[in-house]
Parts: C-alpha cells; sequence; structure tokens
C-alpha cells in the first residue's frame, strides 16, 4: 500500500494533485522542482521537505510521481540517483509507460484527465484517473491510492491515453481557442465577454445528458447560407477569422451530413 | 406596460420564453404555430389558447414575440391579420430590427443569447437579453418586460447584436462539434465520452474567472512539435480529422505568437 509520495514537478497538476493527496492522508515526504522556490512553495502547502537537486531525492518513499511536463520526462528519469527499484508513475496523457521501463522494475502511469491551473482548485472526487502498471501488484497499488482522491478510477493502456489525450485536444486546447475567437469577436464592438458566459456554460451543461451530436444546432449544421455569407461578410476584414469559419462551417455540414454512411 | 403576449412559435425558444414569460407573472394569451399540435402543445403548458392559422391571431395583445426561426420572420410577418399598429418583436440574432418596420410603428427585438432545447430546461434569471426598439417607450416596456424574467437586460442596437451572433455561433456551435469530434475520437477506441465529462465541463468553468487567451494551454500554444506529429499520426486513418487537426492547431499557435502585434 501506498502511505507516502514524493511529487517530482512544482506546476500546475503537481500542485492540484499534491494537496488532493495530502488532504485524503497520503503523506508528501519531499517536492522536487528545478527551481528551489517553486518546490518550497508547494513543500509549504503539503508539509514536505523540497529539494532542486534530483541527487538529493528521498530514497525511502513509496511512490514517485513524475508530473513534470512531458518533454522533461526522460531528462528526470536518466537523473535519478535510485539503485534500487523505487516504483515511479509518470502523469503525461501523451506519453507511453515504457519509458521508464529501463529505469526501474516498479513502474506505470497516473494520468488525470483534467485541465489545471496552479491558483484555481478543482475537485479531484469528479476527475477521472487513469492507470497503468508495469505488473497487477503495482496496477492495485496505484488502484487504492487513486480511489483515495477520485470517484472514477479507469484502467487505461498506453494506446487508449493516446486517444484520451488527442481527445482531450479537441474539447478543451481547441474549445477555448474557440471561445478566445469569440471574446475578439466581441471585443472589436467594445461589447463585454461576460455576455457569452451564459452561453458557454449551458454548451457545456447540454452535452451532460445529450450526446453532442444531437445536441448540434446553428447555421452550419442546417447549411444556412444566408446567415453563413452573412457572418462570413462580417468577417471580411479579419481573413484568419474567416479562413476559421468557413472551415468548421464546412467540416460540421460534411460530418453531419455523412453521419449515415460514416464517410467522415 | 406589456401584462399579456402571443406567442408565434413553438420551438425550442418559444417554448422556453413562454414558459419564463407565464412563471413570472406575464399571461401567455395565445400561441400561434404553424403546426396545430406544436402550437397546442405549448398552449396548454401556459394555459393559452392557441392557433395554427394566422387570421385567427387576437388582435388585443400587449406584444407580439415572433420566435420562429430566422428564415419564417419575413413570411409570418406578410401574413399578420393586423390592422392597428400592434407592437411586434423578433428573436433573432442575425436579423436586422428594420424587417418589421414596413409591418407596424411598433417594433423592437428581444433576443435572448443562449441555447435552447425544448426538454432541457434553462435558468431565464442568468440569462442575458438584448433588447431593441424603434422608440424610447417601446424600449422602457421591453426593458421592464426581461427585467421580469432575467437579471441581465442590454440594449443591443442590430450591428451589434450581428456580432454577437457570430460569437454565439464560435463560443456554441463550433465548440459542440470538438466536443462531437473529441466522443468519435474515443468511440474508436471503445472508451466512454463520459470520461471527457469533467474536462469539458471545467474547460468551461475556467473562463468564468480568467480570460480564455490566459487559459490556453496545450501542445499547440508551445508549438510542442513531438506531440504534435504523434497526434497526427494517430489520426492517418481519418482525413478529415486530421485536417482540423492541423488547421486549429496552426491558428492557435499564430493568434498566441500574434497577440502581442495585433495580426490575427
Amino acid at each position: 500500500m501506498i502511505r507516502n509520495v514524493v511529487i517530482l514537478g512544482a506546476g500546475n497538476l503537481a500542485t492540484q494533485l499534491a494537496l488532493a493527496l495530502d488532504e485524503n492522508g497520503i503523506q508528501i515526504t519531499q517536492v522536487y522542482s528545478r527551481t528551489s522556490e517553486s518546490a518550497q512553495q508547494l513543500a509549504e502547502k503539503v508539509n514536505a521537505s523540497f529539494t532542486s537537486e534530483l541527487s538529493k531525492l528521498d530514497l525511502q518513499s513509496d511512490l514517485y510521481v513524475l508530473a513534470v511536463k512531458d518533454s522533461a520526462i526522460p531528462e528526470v528519469l536518466e537523473n535519478l540517483p535510485f539503485l534500487e527499484n523505487q516504483f515511479i508513475v509518470h502523469t503525461a496523457g501523451s506519453v507511453p509507460m515504457n519509458v521508464i521501463e529501463v529505469f526501474t522494475s516498479n513502474y506505470g502511469v497516473f494520468y488525470p484527465l483534467q485541465t489545471f491551473s496552479k491558483i484555481r482548485k478543482v475537485d479531484f472526487s469528479v476527475i477521472p484517473i487513469c492507470i497503468e502498471a508495469n505488473h497487477p501488484g503495482n496496477l492495485i497499488a496505484l488502484q487504492e491510492l487513486a480511489e483515495k482522491i477520485s470517484g472514477t478510477v479507469h484502467q487505461i493502456n498506453s494506446e487508449e491515453r493516446k486517444s484520451l489525450h488527442l481527445a482531450a485536444v479537441f474539447v478543451n486546447n481547441f474549445v477555448n481557442h474557440f471561445y478566445t475567437l469569440g471574446a475578439e469577436i466581441l471585443q472589436d464592438k467594445k461589447l463585454d465577454f461576460s455576455l457569452l458566459k451564459p452561453l458557454i456554460q449551458e454548451t457545456a451543461a447540454k452535452i451532460e445528458h445529450l450526446h453532442p451530436i444531437d445536441a448540434q444546432t446553428g447555421p452550419a449544421k442546417r447549411d444556412d447560407q444566408e446567415v453563413i455569407q452573412a457572418q462570413l461578410k462580417l468577417l471580411q476584414n479579419k481573413p484568419e477569422f474567416k479562413k476559421i469559419y468557413s472551415f468548421v462551417t464546412e467540416s460540421i455540414f460534411q460530418y453531419h451530413q455523412n453521419q449515415k454512411h460514416d464517410l467522415f
């Protein structure tokens, strides 16, 4: 059973995860970050020690959670001071589990499917945690740990996790970009972005009970050329917006046209 | 002061608006719909009479709300049996107020900025209602009516409303399309769409307190070509997804690159 954890990283995910574990009876023994100040900041929140040198890592912890950015994972792994087979997991959606394979015989993935900010506290209990491990004993240990902080724990292999991460890019990164474009359209007319907030919330709330295919409305789906052409005209001085409007409008129309034939 | 209203239309918006008005002490005297059955259904919910013939419209009402689809507005207007100057408003984001001008000397727009389903009840009190009228007296009457059902009432002219509607297409129709694409990516791996729901909710919740420009994260913004290329590879058998992935990724990168220079 995992009773204590070392957190490597002090970014948004590392912070939120450390807080959630700490609140649910898991001891955070140490926080590592390349930046001493960041390590200290997080360490203080969870009563842990901290270090900015991998050589000074606590060697006695039940689990080492690599919550650094994807591209930093290989470098941190290569510089771990472990001589034994410490249990290491990473938290990245797009990185396969086996990148850890050569460094220890106990490893896995602990991937919370959510977007994190350092400041904004998230409710971990509703966040799906996707776990994977190199053998059944480690999987059980991760399952127990995950269940302490979340009501939704899924065993997801590296192939599946790649697709999950890709879908997350669509519904989080891409969606947020369209919020940004919407905000700029209003800004051009000195209209307040907050006008759109209830619509944004309802659009998200709708899909809790309705599949998004069935929630689709608007001029693109019904190929309402009168509205589409008028809106393109409104964008005539914003060529980039016009391009993206045309492109997504066409995509919506084609997708719903082809639904029955599965051509998209 | 507007005490009673005739609702023309029985779709999602007409239904939700009629319910909200009825609940807040405004009498719905009559519901018109081309389809008698739809008119009856809504009429029963708000204790109104109903008709499917414009010639049988109640002529004594304080206000006539055209809540039909945009393309049907001209036809309904042309067939109204009014001889006097009844007060008529439409509810369409993309239609200018002056389409009503030739039919009466009392007219305006009553545009609730929200997405409506017939079944799903929305909380009208948080929906921005955008009003416009042809003279100050009518504007005051609409303002009072709108304030009965919503805490957020804005005077918005036809030009501004066009931009609002365009922005709404970005943050509602386009966003929902990306939910759909995310759902399909999971479906291909037999993963449940509900895995994405907490992420979708948090993505929307974030912008309540953080401008979406500042909430943007992910491989596109930081130009993480390793992740981007791996995700494109994952989409190799879905050319339409690949195209839209590349396009939006490029748009995000360019937008955030050019922020300082205002080139986008």
